[in-house]
């Protein structure tokens, strides 16, 4: 169809939210899973409102025009990638923030990072448990859109249990308001819980009420390395049966080295596995926790398990963790997996993972969330050598493929986007997809809520 | 329309699954909420696997015969109330429960009850949290389906931050699993999440992951008695905005003397509120917080405060608490409200509510999960009494109107059903009722599942 004349749209608004200019709409082609086959906008909306995001969704609707919605841009699965002709709606400059300790909530916008909304309830003594390992630089509604995990998750939960409510723009540009400030509330469908990891697909979020809790105490941390694969995986099942860490993180060798490589922090780069694990039960309390995750550890075989009670040397650990992608990164282009199985089966991916690696002939490092059996597989390629890349695609279906045969899912916590897409389908089964297909019918009948990230 | 021969529903499932005879159908007419406009069904199916409940959906879905599902029938809004000409599925006989204590995964049947999930999980050392007053005789379908909340919520969360994956007998008579063991699975819509809460009108859940935890701490109890109304709420918001107690309870005056006209226990009776508090940290730090409780008490004026960290001493005030609800029925027959507010409006719902016991002249006993602002005004009539039972029905509805007016809901806990059906608009605003009627209408086109009850 002929595209519309945005000016139309750029007049409904105030001056200078809608961008046309092809080299200023450039830097929102693309999120971080740099998707090679991003299109380009007709027009970048930069909202500073609801009703800005009302108007253009709107406008959308009118013309049938896509709606690409976008927080900070740093998805994995290029759920925010542009497509051709489509009004890219941005919502990072929405970043309010609004603490109330009396009643533990915060009112976000969505473009809010998620590090500033951490740091906002800490002036109150209080704490907003989600931490992506990208935290601080990824956005709320992009947190609450794909409903985003981390590492504390694994005894603290996912994004989905601390949102209470939110202001959505539907996809004919009405807005509703679902859930609200009360912790206790089945009145009706559970709408704010479908909303959650809808990614863009039912419509755009504008605004957030979280639930916070009171400040973490400070956490023990036990850093364990492995000469064999399986005793550090026997290790997680036999620590998340017995007990809950309040982190509980693992790396493999070619992850362990990559980070030593930019660190020099002295890991042990002949380790086939490192498990860093937190404790953050009260002083005393948490020594006999990390006490006990010592004695599994040397039960199983580790060839070395430090730990400290001193937070700043815990953190060390944790930074190295959280350097791991962009550590791996280094090395070339990465494709980034998080594919989850059940904590038990988590041997079984490690071991298929490194198979595929060595069939394929490209390096994968694996690190994890492990405690809940959520992967991130970082396939490196050069994008300079075609061969490469298509291995390297190659070994991507791969993975979710075993992940599948696993009884595991294809994403534990970024999103399916454009870019797992095509396994959806492979993961849910036809069923539980066309049961996907006509809740998003019921809901955007028009299909032109992020046209071609996770539904067709 | 005619009603077809159930004989042929009959010859499908295995022999003595329907029941048709009226006397034998007649338990199944009511829920908890003993609504007296419940209507007869054309036949009960008793199922024990999926396929009954399938064949039974079939076969309604072809005649367009309403089906309403049945769990324990404990529900207190009449969401199981039976209507004229339905189909009754009750899964009350699906009571088979598996642990696997590696995971702490728990598969069960819909009809297993809450306190059998309970014990089954105890018995490895682990525990499923939420904990309806009805435990001992609600089941886990209805807790799914109404997404029930309890007591100790307020540090513990409720049904749906437990529940893992589910199989679901949709309105066509097709089977779907949504979910299953993976503790983060982002990969398509929040489905599971949806059926939660759903009230049995988009399909029928025949079984139910849930997620368990290792077992409680044995809790330390305070109890604190207060003069003035104002005092005990000031302490639940003082005590809520500062720490989180694994229960925190509230018992107003008429409720206090109904459980000691039961109990004998010594409860104090000219005291206007109390608060039953529990601290579940571990030894020694549930001393320092039941001490900071306590010091929160005494600043409010508490008359008396008593605390205990021996379990059984503080267990009988827990079950004088549970015993509130039977307690009041002694009184006359009830309507059992569940409005919530936000926890700083507590006071306002409390003083409103006995503003409309006194000019309706109906008694109204409060008690309230305070901690989360879900309160349970018990409205006490004689059925009788035709002049009385018409006065505490238009009490029950502004008692809704005064919770939406407070900013709270209709139901915090015990769901819409087919009682609070005619406030769920009031409290959605039309435009997210429309969409949950999008919802309803995309999974169930015909409106064949549990028609009346929340939606029409």
């Amino acid at each position: 169809m002929p595209s519309p004349e945005p000016a139309q749209l750029a007049a409904a608004l105030p001056t200078g939210r809608l961008l046309t200019d092809p080299a200023k709409m450039a830097p929102y082609r693309w999120d971080r899973a740099l998707d090679p086959d991003a299109g380009t906008p007709i027009a970048v909306l930069c909202a500073k409102t609801t009703a800005d995001v009302q108007a253009g969704v709107r406008w959308a609707a009118q013309h049938g025009i896509p709606v690409i919605p976008r927080g900070a841009g740093s998805g994995l699965s290029g759920g925010s990638s542009a497509i051709d002709g489509c009004l890219m709606i941005t919502v990072d400059e929405m970043t309010a923030i609004e603490i109330d300790p009396l009643t533990r909530m915060a009112t976000v916008e969505p473009g809010a990072l998620n590090a500033h909304v951490k740091q906002a309830a800490a002036a109150h003594g209080l704490w907003y448990p989600p931490d992506p390992s990208s935290f601080e630089f990824c956005s709320i509604g992009g947190n609450v859109a794909t409903n985003a995990g981390g590492l504390c998750c694994v005894k603290y939960g996912v994004t989905t249990d601390y949102v209470l409510g939110m202001t959505v723009v539907l996809a004919d540009g009405s807005v509703v308001e679902l859930g609200g400030p009360r912790l206790k509330d089945v009145a009706g469908l559970s709408l704010t819980k479908l909303f959650i990891g809808s990614e863009g697909t039912l419509g755009i979020i504008t605004k957030v009420l979280l639930r916070l809790v009171p400040a973490q105490r400070p956490p023990a941390t036990l850093v364990a390395t492995f000469a064999r694969l399986d005793d550090a995986t026997q290790t997680v099942v036999d620590i998340t049966s017995a007990m809950r860490p309040s982190m509980l993180e693992f790396m493999d060798k070619p992850t362990i080295n990559a980070v030593e490589d930019v660190t020099k922090m002295g890991l042990d780069r002949d380790a086939e596995a490192m498990l860093i694990v937190q404790s953050d039960e009260p002083a005393g309390h948490a020594a006999v926790e990390i006490a006990q995750i010592t004695a599994i550890c040397e039960k199983n075989s580790a060839t070395e398990v430090f730990d400290t009670d001193d937070v700043e040397t815990g953190e060390q650990f944790v930074v190295a963790r959280r350097m791991a992608i962009p550590a791996v990164e280094r090395k070339g282009s990465l494709l980034l997996e998080d594919v989850g199985v059940p904590v038990p089966r988590l041997g079984d991916l490690v071991r298929g993972i490194a198979q595929i690696a060595q069939r394929r002939d490209i390096l994968i490092a694996v690190l994890a969330h492990a405690g809940d059996g959520n992967t991130h597989p970082l396939l490196v390629f050069d994008p300079s050598d075609a061969g490469q890349s298509e291995r390297a695609h190659t070994a991507y279906g791969e993975v979710m493929d075993l992940a599948i045969g696993l009884g595991g899912t294809i994403t534990g916590e970024h999103g399916v986007g454009r870019l797992k897409k095509p396994w959806l389908g492979d993961y849910l089964g036809p069923d539980v997809l066309a049961l996907n297909q006509r809740i998003k019918k019921a809901l955007d009948p028009a299909g032109i809520m992020n046209p071609g990230a996770m539904l067709d």
